[in-house]
C-alpha cells in the first residue's frame, strides 16, 4: 500500500532552525512520496485508506550517516578505553571473525533487526573487507525494507593480519566482484558505496583504483576524516604530497564533486582549507558526537560548519558510539555543543533542539535525495511515536515538549510504527 | 525478612579502581546488613531463606547524591537552553507551584515512584522552600522504603517572587518548624538535611542561623559550589569578606568538619584553596556530569579530586540532568572524563568503568555510613539486574561485559529486584 493518509500530531522541520508543529493534521503518501501535510484533508485524498494515529506524533524518518555493522554486537564494551586499545581489544578481533560466513550471517541478522526496529529509516553502513559477508549484509538489509548505502571496506595497509587485504590489486578486484554480485542480486533499496576505511589503511595504489571506479561507475564514497590527533599526524607523514587530509582523498577523486556524493565521518579537527573543500565539494559531514566523546577525539565544530553551509547529518558510529539510536545522537549533539561553547569557543552558540532534529531528519536524509521532510515530493519516511504510559506526569505538555520527552527518555522505544519510502515496516 | 541469602552472579568494588567479580556466589543479609559474599555458602547460613537469582547479576545499590525532587516532572525539557533562561522558563515557575499542596502531593508521588523503581537505593534530595510540601515529600519517601536525606530549601534573596522567603528570620523559623514536624512524623529512613540553595540566594543572616542550627542539632548540609562562571563571579561580589566560595559556607559552619557531613554539588570550577578545604573537611563532591554538560557549566576535574583523596559520589541533578538514573550518570562521568582528558588536561587519565562503578556505589554511599558494598558490616542495599531477552547477541560475554551492556543500554530498566537496608522494595 503506497497511497494512504495518516492522521496524527505532526512535527517536521520548517527550516534548519524551526519546527513545523501541527497539533492535528493529515500526512498524505502517494506512490511512496509525500503529497504534503494538511490541517484539513483535501477532497482529492478523501477516499484513500486512513491510518488513525491521532493520539501519536508523526515525524519524518531519521538517517544514520555512519555506522559499522560488524561492530553492533559488541557495542558498549570498552567505552572506558582509548581509541587504539579499543580497536585492538574489540573492533579488529571482531571484524576478523567475518571470514566465517555463518558467524557473519548471525551477527548481521542481529544488526539488521536492531536497525529495523530503530528510529533510522536510512543508513550509510560499513561492512568489513570480506566480500561474501558483505553481500550477506546487503541481502539482509534489502529484506528489511530499509533504504541504505552499504560498503565493503577497503584496507590494504596498517591493519592487523587477518583483516588487511593482500594488496591493492586484490582489494580492487574484490570490490568490483562485490559490486557485480550486488547487481546480480538485483537489490534496489540497498546500494553499493565505495568504502576506503581511511587514509592510513589504504595505499595510494588502492585509492587511485577506487577513484577510477568512483568516476567510471558514478559511485558515492564514505570514509573517515580528521577524527583524532594521532591519526591526523599519521596521515601527514603517510601523504607528504597531499595538501591536507581531505586532499589525500580528493586527489584520487574520492572527495565528492561532479555529482558524486561523499560522506566523511567525524571531521573533528579539520583545518580551514579542509573546511573549504568540504563546502566546495558538497561533502557530507557525519557528526558522531558520542563516538567522538567515547574515543576521546574531541568535539566537532558543528556550529561553524552550519554557518559555512557545509552539509551535515548525524551518525551513531556504532561501536565507537555505544547507541544505535539517532534520537540519542540528537541529544548528544546538543550536549557536546554546550561543552564546545563552554570549553572551546564561547561565541559558538549551542545547537537547539530544532537544529538537532533537522540534522537527524532532512540534514542527513538529503544524502539520499529528497528525504527527511513531509513537504510534497519527499520520499515518505515516517515514524509514529507514542509514550504509552511510560512517562507519567501531573503536568500538561505542549506537542513539542512531548517530542522532547520521548527523544530524551524513550529514544527508539518511542517508535510504534515505521514507514520507509511509503512502505510500512511495522 | 531481614535475614536471607541471595544466590547470584555478584559484582561489587574490591577497591576504588577494581571490581570484585564472583561468577557464582552467595550474598548473605543478617539483620539488614551484609554478612559478606561467599563462593560456597557457610554452614552457619545454610538454614536461611534462599533467593535464587543465579541467572542475574547482583550489585550493591547506587546512591544519588544530588537531585531536585520538584524538578522531576519537567526533566528533559529545555535542555537546549542555558542556565538562566532554563531556570526562568522551567525551574522557578515549577517550584512556585509547590505552595499548592495538592499539586505538590501529585508531583512528589511521581518522583518517589520513579526513584523507587530506579537504580538508586539512597538519595540526597532538594525539596522547595515550602514547609508543608517538603513534609509531604518526606512522608512519601518514608513510605517507599528508600533511605534518604531530604531538605527544605532556604532562599531569602535573589530569587523570583513566590519562591523567595520573606526574610532570614522567617526562613529559619520555618526550617525549625519543618525539623520538628519531621520529628513528630517519627520518620526513620528519611532524615532532615539543611539545604541552603546556594550562596547567591542566602543572606549572611540566614547562613549564620543555619550554621548555628547545624552545630546545635548536628545536622548535615547540602548545597551547590562553584558550578559555573557567572555564579562564581556573583559570589565573589556578594561575599567580599569570604576567602573563596567554599569559605562563604565554611565561615558559618556549613562546610562539614567536626562530624557534620556536607555535600557540595558540581565543584566544576574550584580553585586550589577550595579543593584543599573540600579535602580538609571531608566534604563530599556530588559529581553531576550530565547537568554540567546540559547547562554548559563545564567538566569537573574528578581525576584530580580522586588523586587528592576528596570524597566523591555521583548525582543525577534532575532536572539540570535529564535522567534520574545513576547508571546513566556513570556512563556520562566516563564520557566527560574523556573530553576533560582531550580538551583540558591531557595528563588527566579518563575514569575507568570500575572507578565510575565505585563512585556510584561505595563512593556516594559512604555519605550514609557503611553503604555501597557487600563487605561484611555494610547495610544490605542490593540490585538484581537481568537483561531478559532485550540484548540479543551471537557473542558470549564475560560477567563484567554483561554488566557494562546493561549499564549502557538498559540503565534502570535492568533492575528486576531491589533491596534497601535488607528490605525488599520489589
Amino acid at each position: 500500500m503506497e497511497n494512504f493518509v495518516i492522521q496524527a500530531q505532526i512535527i517536521y522541520s520548517a527550516s534548519p532552525t524551526e519546527l513545523a508543529v501541527i497539533p492535528s493534521g493529515f500526512a498524505v503518501c502517494m506512490g511512496g512520496k509525500s503529497a504534503g501535510v494538511f490541517e484539513r484533508l483535501p477532497e482529492a485524498y478523501a477516499s484513500l485508506p486512513l491510518l488513525d494515529f491521532s493520539d501519536s506524533i508523526l515525524i519524518p524518518g531519521l538517517t544514520d550517516l555512519h555506522v559499522h555493522a560488524p561492530q553492533y554486537t559488541f557495542r558498549s564494551l570498552g567505552m572506558d578505553l582509548e581509541l587504539l586499545p579499543w580497536l585492538e581489544t574489540y573492533a579488529f578481533p571482531e571484524e576478523t571473525r567475518f571470514s566465517d560466513l555463518s558467524y557473519a550471517q548471525d551477527s548481521y541478522e542481529h544488526f539488521v533487526q536492531a536497525l529495523t526496529k530503530s528510529s533510522s529509516c536510512r543508513a550509510c553502513i560499513f561492512a568489513t573487507a570480506h566480500t561474501e559477508a558483505s553481500i550477506l549484509l546487503c541481502k539482509e538489509l534489502e529484506k528489511s525494507g530499509l533504504h541504505t548505502f552499504a560498503g565493503r571496506v577497503n584496507m590494504d595497509r596498517s591493519a592487523p593480519e587477518g583483516l588487511k587485504e593482500k594488496n591493492a590489486a586484490f582489494s580492487l578486484k574484490e570490490t568490483e566482484r562485490w559490486i557485480s554480485l550486488m547487481q546480480q542480486e538485483g537489490l534496489t533499496r540497498t546500494r553499493a558505496i565505495l568504502t576506503p576505511r581511511f587514509i592510513p589503511s589504504c595505499s595510494d595504489e588502492l585509492l587511485q583504483g577506487l577513484g577510477e571506479l568512483a568516476v567510471s561507475e558514478g559511485l558515492f564514497v564514505q570514509s573517515h576524516l580528521s577524527e583524532n590527533e594521532a591519526e591526523c599526524a599519521l596521515v601527514k607523514r603517510l601523504c607528504p604530497e597531499a595538501t591536507n587530509y581531505a586532499d589525500a582523498y580528493a586527489r584520487f577523486n574520492l572527495f565528492g564533486g561532479e555529482g558524486r556524493k561523499a560522506i566523511m565521518a567525524h571531521c573533528v579537527l579539520c583545518p580551514p582549507d579542509e573546511e573549504a573543500l568540504l563546502k566546495e565539494r558538497g561533502v557530507y559531514v557525519a557528526h558522531c558526537p558520542q563516538s567522538n566523546t567515547n574515543l576521546a577525539s574531541g568535539i566537532a565544530p558543528i556550529r561553524r560548519y552550519l554557518d559555512a553551509g557545509i552539509r551535515i547529518g548525524l551518525g551513531s558510529d556504532v561501536a565507537g558510539g555505544a547507541h544505535l539510536s539517532i534520537f540519542r545522537a540528537m541529544t548528544d549533539a546538543i550536549a557536546v555543543s554546550k561543552l564546545y561553547h563552554r570549553l572551546i569557543q564561547p561565541e559558538s552558540s549551542p545547537l537547539s533542539f530544532a537544529e538537532a532534529f533537522y540534522l537527524a531528519t532532512a540534514g542527513g536524509g538529503s544524502f539520499f535525495g529528497q528525504v527527511g521532510s513531509f513537504e510534497a515530493g519527499y520520499e515518505f519516511d515516517a515514524l509514529v511515536l507514542n509514550e504509552g504510559d511510560t512517562l507519567p506526569s501531573p503536568r500538561r505538555f505542549s506537542l513539542r515538549e512531548r517530542l522532547e520527552r520521548m527523544v530524551y527518555h524513550l529514544e527508539d522505544r518511542a517508535v510504534t510504527a515505521k514507514f520507509v519510502g511509503g512502505r510500512r515496516l511495522f
